[in-house]
């Protein structure tokens, strides 16, 4: 099974190597975001859009006050840094925010100060368990400040006196998201949803942003495109609860699949969260394609969610939101450390998350509904399409017939590609000929 | 998983030991009934049930006349009995109804004569199989006289002349039952069925009116009583026939589950029997109770049944009635002889059968389709609910956010439970607290 | 379970052998139809039905002219042939029709000229991996000319010039079916369709044509029908797409279950292809006779199917017909060859899909929605139904009670009998029984 997910990506990969190198340049852009220090909020996100904006030029940028309040929450003030360390008593510079961001605790409120280990200690955290890895801590809705350091580091700590600097402001200001419409023939909405609030992290999560941003550029060129994408680049949580209540009533209405695009830049494995309902068009797709592209892959529940689609599919919002991932968030030991750096992803995968995720937008562009216009099997002798044999009909016209004996005007292609087992873009060009040869008409 | 369940039924135990020893209590009411000779009439029912109304004092007592039309039934002739014996050629009492009720088939007719071995064998049973017990035997509606006894005895019966005495009746009477109504918020019934019309038997059947007493003695004792209870004690198949007869139009509207409560008493097992629906609210706690009590419990078929739920949930009746049950008549070797003695069920056997039961009331009672008041994941954070950390949430918090995450309006909270697999009555307190914060309501 | 099967078609067999030897009188019919040359059109289509038509004297035969278009298709001109041969270099004569018509390729066009081998190869059909196997070729709707042979012959033919002679004839004439309608109480109709348009060949196909024949036989002997009989001896494809496009309204409108009759008449296997829907009335009963007539049967997808099922279940057409077979087409190495002879077949093979198949006839004759007159369980003493006993009741009265507690005038018979796990054809008697006691009606 792994051998056949590997190969059918591999066949993927050849072809898109000879498109451009997706997956390199998908690399490169994570690299050059990387150092940025982002959060829910401040120039860090800014700096995160502008440079997507680069790639993805109508990219709208959002401003949302804070105080606005939206549905349970509010949006907090605006949280910016421009350095922070700890100097020990020998005179060492520790925990140096310009070396990684991750040292200090998200969202610190500002402090300068002199006081004794004891009293350092209740500020820092660290893994005991991961020696050697820095954890990635925030507090954005209750007033702290602290650091955070391998816990090799924090052993050594002597006695003594420390001081303590995080240059940070938390002011009035605003939440900022990014948004990018990209028109289609019907007003129906596939939507994309990705999150750019955590730092100097790579599989979760600077993945998802660029690997969105490749899958805009590749909807983009696409010559023919039935659905309008709707693609969000916001901050984790409040990020996704800002935008569904600013945006509900035309979600609710338009959207007929949705992904939340995380952790898609390892090589381990592939993974599956499905929406709450868990049989919307999203996860059927999601399903289809992984079975195909990655029959290994792993399928969680919903009670395993812990991305956006906590809030994309909360009762009442309901929007048909699945997660196809390389290797989930929570579900290996990086997670949230410095630990998940550039080298825990790479251009492979990320481009075998870029084509999974393709695939998914593939099939629901050339989901329709067909019914074949004739009653009895066509005659296909007549069109040149049979030829004499003694002992059955050969694949290619045992396909045909598959696929004509199925649209039946009721089931979608991608239940019929189900049932009759083949990879529903290799049906595109068959569905294509029997149109042309007046056996296939779409209802919807 | 059986360990599992003797430890969680354990912990109700210890509780229920504090609570006053419930187990011990309803097996001293078993010691108590046992010796009485109860049958589908007669004194030995109307003993039972005055004892039982010690108990339960509300509990009413209703005798319907021999003669009466119940559906197909009609009420037969009243049978009571002060002795019965064989006296064997040897001056010897042989099957003294003094010392076992069980000696005589229920509702022989008066014999007092002299017949040789030959004719006595004609009116004799005993069990090959079985040569040390004595079997259990009726006709209730054929009339004959019959003596039951060991086969070990039986074959030692030697040529001769045999007294045969029966001093019984069968004389236009009464049917009686006792009916014990104990009213809630709600005009909707939960309803328990129990048969008295054993003789000197245990687990099938004195442990189905005890632990029903008990039942009853905690159901009255709730302070907070959403449903009304309607409790029957029936004499088997005529009985619950006739109750059914005065009562179906009523049953059909209010009740919304019932349990036919037989074989709880001993140590070996539990069991279910479901309705003939087998997806009635009854069938969903039953099987949601004993999934979590008793993991390793029996699950049988409607194809299985034998107690009152064959009338219970015979076609046009269909009431929602489910059997759970530790080891299930038919199942296990003593059943219908001499051998189901007070030996055979214990304190914590009927404790067990108890909780179980109770258990299935208490999901009842708390059951009710609840909605979550936000959009989007509540902010946990300004609720105080929420702690720093940095690799996921504690169980308590996953436990709250998967209740939120399922309570859309649609589903009822037994729903929700068995998703996120939480025992129910570990929520009920999580219920309360976010019904306080104003996150969720009830809508029924 | 081929035990159970064999036993069970045993008795089954031993009934009909004194009931005249339905196997044997199959077989013989085969024999006789053995050499004659069908093709889809043709005298060898008419004289089959001619004698079909001695066994089912109201058969009535339909000329379909050449030219007349039917759905999608056209019916061709008619092929007649009356003899066929090679003269190698050596005067000898090869693939000589009289010894057996699979030598030429069917709807050949007439030829007579002297060809070298070479050119000569391009006509000849043989199959290397089966050396003494002469395959069976057409070509309907591409006019060509060509003839098979074994492949051990083909390799040792010598250079050389070779006469080939077809005297075939392709004019202007008619495609021939036939027709059996055997009225019922009810206008709703019963549907076989079989094909006879295969030459000499045993297992596919005259097994279902003679096997459908001797069904018509025992059809029309029923004292008692309650459903019309419709049955179609077509030409495969081009036929049935002809029966189709003459009577779909009708057909549509009355048939409330059909079987395709084709291979059933070898002993090596049972097998199943579903309708196109999948849970008809027809896929029901196949599933359920073959469950208890042949436990270890062969399971197909509607993937897997192959024959006039391909019509009748096409989209729009939607008929719930499905296939009942022994050893399936395409699934055995003699299939579309010259060994495909009387040899594989048998009176036993044959008798065995006659029986599968009228199982299921008298299971859709059987079948109604049944319900029980009274509420809860009957009193089956006063019916003298019920014996004194201590454990249990036997297995007749189980049966007896397990029906009453099931015939709810919701499910139907074939439901309920699948529910208790009896076989349908021996609840008649007691379905009977209760209904002369008053105890069930038929709702439908």
């Amino acid at each position: 099974m792994i051998a056949r997910s590997a190969a059918a990506l591999k066949t993927g990969a050849q072809k898109q190597v000879d498109n451009g190198d997706i997956g390199d340049r998908i690399y490169t852009l994570a690299v050059e975001l990387f150092p940025l220090c982002r959060s829910i909020t401040g120039n860090g996100v800014r700096e995160t859009l502008k440079l997507i904006r680069r790639e993805l030029p109508d990219l709208r940028i959002h401003e949302v006050p804070s105080g606005t309040r939206c549905f349970d929450w509010t949006v907090p003030p605006e949280w910016n840094i421009t350095d922070a360390f700890i100097i020990d008593p020998d005179g060492n510079k520790l925990a140096d925010f310009q070396k990684s961001n991750l040292h200090v605790v998200g969202y610190s409120v500002p402090v300068d100060k002199t006081i004794s280990r004891e009293q350092l200690e209740a500020h820092l955290h660290s893994i005991p368990d991961q020696p050697d890895a820095v954890p990635y801590v925030t507090s954005y809705y209750e007033e702290r400040w602290g650091f955070c350091l391998t816990h090799r580091q924090r052993e050594r700590l002597k006695p003594g006196q420390y001081r303590v600097f995080i240059g940070s402001t938390l002011e009035p200001g605003s939440l900022t998201y990014g948004e990018l419409i990209i028109p289609g023939k019907s007003e129906d909405e596939v939507f994309l949803s990705t999150y750019i609030c955590h730092p100097s992290l790579a599989n979760n999560e600077l993945s998802g942003p660029t690997v969105t941003t490749y899958l805009a550029k590749w909807i983009s060129g696409l010559r023919q495109r039935r659905y309008t994408y709707r693609i969000a680049f916001v901050p984790e949580t409040i990020g996704s609860i800002t935008y569904l209540s600013h945006n509900l009533d035309h979600l609710k209405r338009h959207v007929i699949a949705g992904f939340n695009v995380t952790c898609v830049g390892d090589e381990r494995s592939y993974s599956y969260v499905p929406s709450r309902a868990g049989d919307t068009l999203a996860d059927r797709v999601a399903l289809y394609v992984l079975k195909h592209l990655a029959p290994d892959f792993v399928q969680y529940t919903y009670l395993d969610r812990g991305s956006d689609e906590r809030q994309y599919c909360s009762p009442g919002v309901d929007l048909p939101v699945a997660s196809v991932m390389r290797t989930k968030y929570q579900e290996y030991p990086e997670y949230h450390t410095s630990k998940d750096d550039l080298t825990l992803i790479s251009p492979s995968g990320l481009f075998g998350g870029y084509e999974a995720l393709r695939h998914c937008l593939l099939c629901i562009e050339h989901n329709e509904t067909l019914q074949v216009t004739v009653l009895g099997e066509p005659q296909m002798g007549k069109r040149g399409m049979y030829k004499i044999g003694s002992k059955g009909r050969d694949a290619g016209m045992r396909r045909i017939m598959n696929l004509l004996a199925y649209c039946d005007g009721r089931q979608d292609l991608l239940s019929v590609a189900e049932t009759i087992g083949e990879p529903m873009w290799e049906l595109r060009d068959v569905v294509s000929m029997l149109k042309e040869e007046g056996l296939l008409k779409a209802l919807r």
